[in-house]
């Protein structure tokens, strides 16, 4: 899509872009093209992995390392995006997740329960600690917007999904829970959007994700959103046309959500 | 919001434009400000009323009349507007909705089941039998867009909305059913949007209507979503950037949807 | 299930058992096992295909005649049903369901719309007529329950459910906008039921029904809800154990409703 | 209601019971009436202040105390209510919740994260521990029920609600993915009650709860579900008569959930 200035004066911060497969990472490119500023962050640890700094190159950004579980580092990262864009935030994108239990392989039904209090704190309190830091030291402007992305096993289950789905329950109960006190407040509408699954190098952790992307391709009538589809929903979200939107999981899928089954899936069983 | 050229090269047809107070006759006026082009369309008799010539005026557009329960009438609309605006259509807008119960002040538990046949027609199988006839013309462009309007009243009770609720649910699941077959065999869109109760000439009607609003204003965190902001949301739906939004029902309502209670209404009940 | 007394003095009318595949049928079974008493109606056309004496002798039962979208063959059949039970009703189950153009093999983008309106008087609006006729006539007693039975089409998409999706969303909307008013004056609930695909008659009738229940069976994880379970679950909602439960649409399906994918289905994407 | 002998032969465990204001505590009573055979269990310190031995004597109830955020405690638990009983349980309530900011008075744009934490693993992460202590050990029959109490707060805004809410979309989240696991596993059932605003002595614990009391009172066609009420409708979830609900979130409520506005609370609005 050619630029539109839709997002021209607005500033913003984005975390959680990893590399050229991220959500975020494509985000950053697209709000760039509509003409937005902002910060990238991300975890110090999970920057030395990703090539960030290519991205901040191209989309004329400056990296702010923070770790969104520690309350110091986010007041840093607030404080310091504001001087450096020059006043209040408009947008503010949360694309952060990790489970412990996922990545050692431990099964749903045999936690370790260490494990699954570090991925609550990195997976959904995170947007709790942000949205404070950003709420407490009033860095939003009026009808700025505030988005987290979230995973359709917070309403049903995909066993592989592990503790992520109660993780992303979590993350989608405070944004409505804290988009009321923003909304009321500050004019700063709060939403997630629930996005299909896509092949990032996070998504593709999760076990069996080759199978399920084929699966839920069959299932959705205009397929998987892809990364960059999600970009460009996300900029619909930052600009002023939805402006009254807010405390919403929007599904942003291809349709998977709201289909039973469709003609593609039910033909395996006729044989 | 200055214009965006996001919807440049876009063509349609806008259902139900009756004045300047219509979400339909904003949302006219919003996608001619984004560069689209489109034929309006209203029943005859609604046409009367109204002051359509105006807005096709200012927007550029041709008026073509077209009762929306009339299958003649809509394959004429469908072919004319095509013709008129050179190639197949990238969108349509389906705002219609009357209950002759609520007109005549039957209450819901004593519904003359005619005239519920009737509001049935016009508000919920309309939305059918447009887009069987789209879809049978093979009238919309790959990507295009289709949105139908709605209102919560489909999820949960208000009494006062009588027969309209359940004609709502049925326009909705009307929009997941034939949105699964539009999207599969020709890659369109549809969705609904259930919007903040709306002061247009067709929601006044409604019994009761304006301490609805303002109970609708105190628990909604950004107060209740305007025609004006709705056509802003209608046009990044029926833009490039929501290309992969499918089969959902929208809330457009400034939070109400998910509020239990706010502040602002149970200090009503706390003296 | 050994018999409880748990509706022991309870009365009410049974809508739809055709044959001893029906819901109904099975309910009525277990109805009278747990001590209640019933009239059994079905329309006058079916009946002549059914076997209901057989059921009726079984238990105890009168069979009052009606078809349901008729006003007048409705309002004999709740004067009657109170004269011959001797007194005002406790319970009331809808089991009433037909798309003509289900039958007729027409496509969902292929609607005969006189076809889809007698479905929907039939399938939907009749319940809507079945109990407007209970409560003008002020035919409940208190706490008494009304249970309409309904299917997941009406959330999501099921490709050859049709037109019947569409209706069961409508029925559905019912229970809520009539359940307000039957419970705010005369203290009555009115709850949908949505279950598992069941191969009943009714239920064979849909294209490609036996892939379905296949693949519903390995989706669910109880496997799904037989015509015997359901008709127990009935009991429960006609039972006092469940007096506070109104307006709600029960999903009585093995876990389907709540499941986005089981280890069971996705296997078979994954050679 | 009398005796029905509806859980004559089950076995199981109620957590939670405090008082008898507690949902636990009439459960208790109600599931001794209809036959049922239990071990009673609460935190040690919370059992210091209840009188909970009254009511182990009037349900013939041995008590077990047990911190269920402790896993040796929760697994002598299972072991000893199995040797007690005589046998693999049949039903468990799971009735704990406390948040620390709610106590302290701590609003929830200013969380304390340590006291976040606690709640979370108190009132949530508890019901994870305690069916994993039971799956892995597998300590229930075939055809068992595990019922968790919760509130719509988890899905919609209370203010006053604070952190609970994103405790109980966490719970309910947790529902429906061991209830996958242990369906299809176990063939037991998993299922959270979503009860009405019950005056118990931890729910008089949240800001405003008399005004909340009467707005939902006002709200709901059949007012408020009570505790006993309560109770019974989870003896209906512990018999065979539900055999095949599961995953399910179920509303008990009088029909709140599903209201959009009620003329009781619109006419304050009406002046």
């Amino acid at each position: 899509m050619s630029t539109t200035n839709l997002l021209k004066g607005k500033k913003g911060i984005i975390f959680g872009a990893l590399d050229e497969h991220s959500i975020a990472w494509k985000t950053a490119e697209q709000v760039h093209t509509h003409g937005g500023e902002f910060v990238l962050t991300n975890a110090p640890i999970a920057m030395r992995m990703g090539t960030i700094n290519t991205l901040a190159e191209k989309t004329n950004a400056t990296i702010i390392p923070a770790d969104a579980t520690n309350l110091e580092d986010l007041q840093k990262l607030v404080d310091e995006s504001q001087e450096k864009l020059g006043g209040k935030l408009d947008f503010v994108l949360h694309s952060i997740g990790m489970s412990v239990n996922v990545r050692k392989g431990r099964h749903y039904t045999d936690q370790k329960y260490d494990w699954t209090e570090k991925g609550w704190d990195v997976s959904a309190l995170s947007f709790h600690k942000v949205m404070q830091t950003l709420y407490k030291s009033d860095a939003m402007n009026e009808w700025g917007s505030i988005v987290g992305l979230t995973y359709i096993a917070a309403q049903r289950v995909f066993p592989d999904y592990n503790d992520m789905a109660d993780n992303k329950a979590y993350l989608e109960s405070i944004a409505r829970s804290f988009g009321y006190f923003f909304g009321r407040d500050k004019k700063v509408r709060v939403n997630t959007i629930s996005q299909s699954p896509t092949p990032t190098t996070a998504g593709k952790g999760v076990k069996g994700f080759d199978d399920f992307i084929s699966y839920a391709e069959k299932m959705s009538p205009l397929g998987n959103a892809t990364a960059g589809d999600c970009a460009d929903y996300i900029v619909s979200l930052f600009s002023d046309l939805t402006k009254r939107v807010t405390l919403q999981n929007l599904f942003h899928d291809g349709g998977f959500s709201n289909m039973g089954v469709s003609q593609a899936v039910i033909e395996g069983f006729s044989e």
